[in-house]
């Protein structure tokens, strides 16, 4: 293709494109974004696969077309896109390019675009569009069926019909297969699903996305306080949230604020600030444990061997915390439980840590008295892991529970936050068996 | 409704029931699962909403429902549901009711039901359903919006329609909605998508998953060896598989093999096993670490002050370390980084670290000085800092891209991977700085 664009072979370039899924032309664009002639190439799409293909790439090539293209063209491509898509675009670009496409679409665009632009971020409002299609109550099937085939081109989709009233109050929804499958002269009132369930403008995405899971619609209406319908979210959209959510939990899993581009997108300035304050957190509450060690500076001048174990004592319960922990965290996100399970989760998490305890102590212990021959210090070792896994187990499964209860996020109870909780039980526990069952400490 | 159902008022509960969604009534039936009245209030359900309740419910509720249903009611029951939830149905009873729910299901059923049943796990084929809606392409817009009404009722969606020639090879897509926006008179084949994206039986539902956040489809044909349509998989059930593909991942991070079902429904056996192995084999690491103390027994010996920062500092490297490691898996899976990104990403992390590692060396600085007034070990141990949350940062973000590059999962090189490795250089770095700042070491 980049040959034929070279030989400015356009007719032959054009034959290619219309097989090609627009996609697949976009990631084509996206790798090819630093040759000069990416902008020819995209002057050459057809105008319906030029919109479609503008709405796959990212914000420094699309920039780089607005630029290249004339306001005729622009205009072309605003019109063929869908709403949430144009608005989607307008919020990432500069305020210059914004300018000009803002004068660039007719009035009635500039409206839709200015309403869905005033919808707090993250809200439904923000991810629906306005290309639903929807039907009277008050008419037969045959004269729905006739209104879908005249209204479905510019309909994003109409795999679900919602049904409204004579004030634009939704009262119903109905699948296009259901109004296929009716006779000609039934009232769609009649058919349609009364029990309708939908989303305010201002409901925040994930609770959006929690209702799409539940009950495995492919879209939903949006409605307004009046109850009226407004617009509709579609599921492909939802995907894009809940990636997004799961990237969230998973960066506060790891102690860090989430960032709200992806991580090449953002700046190396924005990355350390949203890791550097849970990186200080713990580390000044590491500093308790460090307290312990100083507590038993004089069993340490005793036994300088005793040192030797502190890592791996601290590593083992910080895992044995955070496997509980991790555990816990997800199945409250996938609502597997919830905080009045506490007890059982206690109680499961107890019997898993006697097993996985007894096990790594057993371990442990063939292995300090191989190597040191001292049994012991072996017993020592071996006591303090049984108790510290335990222990890390239950703080790690309990506290993110707590949090759930406390309307805190469970994610920051994660990893690195247990790590410090039980690193320092891991060491009190350590000194005071080593000081029971070691002489002269 | 449970007074209702004490007191028989079977016509009113049936009054109530026709309001609710399924999802709804399921989850209600569930919540009552323990009451003995529960398989009276299901048999009270109408036929259909009966199958699309019965979908929504857990294993241990359909057991009892199905135990206590008449042959004819399970036949019923079958007949309505969908063939994949049939098969998920099936694929979790124990063998007494699969023998009989096979013996009532027609034999056409049983033939599907086995065959999508022979798929490897995790597979297209276990995913897909039959039910999809398929036209031929030597047809009217006329002859083939005909066809659709009259099949419609028995499809899960007709929201893309398969398009496909005499020998059911799969020729094009063609969305209800280009259907019906065009003329009577055309042929399908005009309007069809030609450049059809599908799936193969056999193909993992990861990559399954993939295809569907990429192209943004809410449904993809599935082909046979012979691109011929056998099936079509629906994105409501792309959105479970992404959520356990997810989970996966974050299980392997937090250093464990993943579980199957939910953890509720885990057994303590097999929790216990699946997070025993890399507990043992991230213990027998952390001996190294060990190893690094023993050989600077002597340092300690002099200034015992030294071990009270061995905990700050494995912590604070270990948290840098997954930091990086965390974004780095994060942004592999969701394809905003590949191996080749690889320098690239170790200079944004090397920038990072400089920032944050300068940070938290100032914090502690100002911190180990106001308790200790000894500027030298404030200085030792906050250098330390530095170097180690540069290597941590380099070091996290670098293996789990090297893992990709093997074919192995990134997500295996998490947080507790890279703590080991860090916590090692971590205290390499310390007793060397020590060893050089500090007299007498």
């Amino acid at each position: 293709m980049l040959e034929l664009l070279n030989d400015k072979k356009y007719l032959e370039i054009r034959k290619i494109i219309e097989e090609m899924n627009v996609v697949d032309l976009a990631e084509f664009i996206q790798e090819i974004e630093d040759n000069p002639k990416v902008v020819i190439l995209f002057r050459l799409l057809p105008k319906r696969q030029a919109a479609e293909v503008f709405a796959y790439l990212d914000g420094e090539i699309r920039e780089k077309i607005v630029n290249g293209i004339s306001d005729k063209e622009l205009y072309e491509i605003l019109d063929e896109l869908f709403l949430d898509d144009a608005v989607d675009f307008i919020e990432e670009m500069p305020a210059s390019i914004v300018k000009r496409v803002i004068n660039t679409t007719d009035e009635e665009t500039r409206r839709q675009i200015n309403q869905i632009l005033m919808f707090p971020d993250e809200s439904a409002g923000c991810l629906m569009t306005i290309e639903y299609a929807d039907l009277h109550s008050g008419i037969s099937v045959e004269e729905a069926i006739k209104k879908v085939r005249k209204i479905s081109p510019e309909r994003e989709s109409i795999e679900t019909l919602f049904i409204t009233d004579h004030e634009r109050h939704l009262v119903g929804t109905l699948n296009i297969r259901d109004l296929l499958a009716a006779k000609d002269s039934t009232m769609v009132g009649e058919i349609m699903d009364a029990n309708v369930i939908s989303v305010h403008t201002h409901e925040n995405q994930a609770e959006v996305a929690d209702k799409f899971k539940k009950y495995d619609f492919f879209m939903m209406p949006v409605v307004d306080n009046e109850d009226r319908l407004v617009g509709m979210i579609t599921i492909d959209d939802i995907i894009d949230v809940i990636e997004e959510e799961t990237t969230e939990d998973i960066y506060k899993m790891a102690a860090m604020q989430p960032i709200e581009d992806s991580y090449m997108e953002t700046s190396v300035l924005t990355l350390a600030r949203k890791r550097f304050t849970w990186l200080a957190i713990l580390m000044i509450s590491a500093t308790f444990t460090g307290l312990i060690i100083e507590k038993f500076q004089s069993a340490l001048a005793v036994n300088v061997l005793l040192a030797t174990f502190i890592p791996m004592l601290m590593d083992t319960s910080g895992n044995a915390g955070s496997q509980s922990a991790v555990s816990v965290i997800r199945a409250t996100v996938l609502d597997e439980i919830a905080f009045k399970d506490t007890f059982k989760v206690i109680w499961k998490e107890f019997r898993i840590s006697i097993v996985t305890g007894l096990g790594v102590a057993l371990l442990n212990f063939i292995r300090v008295y191989l190597m040191y021959k001292d049994l012991q210090i072996a017993s020592v070792v071996s006591i303090t892991l049984i108790f510290s896994v335990v222990a890390a187990k239950i703080v790690g499964s309990t506290l993110p529970l707590i949090a759930t209860k406390l309307k805190l996020d469970p994610a920051i109870m994660a990893s690195p936050m247990i790590t410090t909780i039980v690193d320092a039980v891991a060491l009190l526990v350590y000194f005071n068996i080593a000081a029971l069952i070691l002489p002269g400490i």
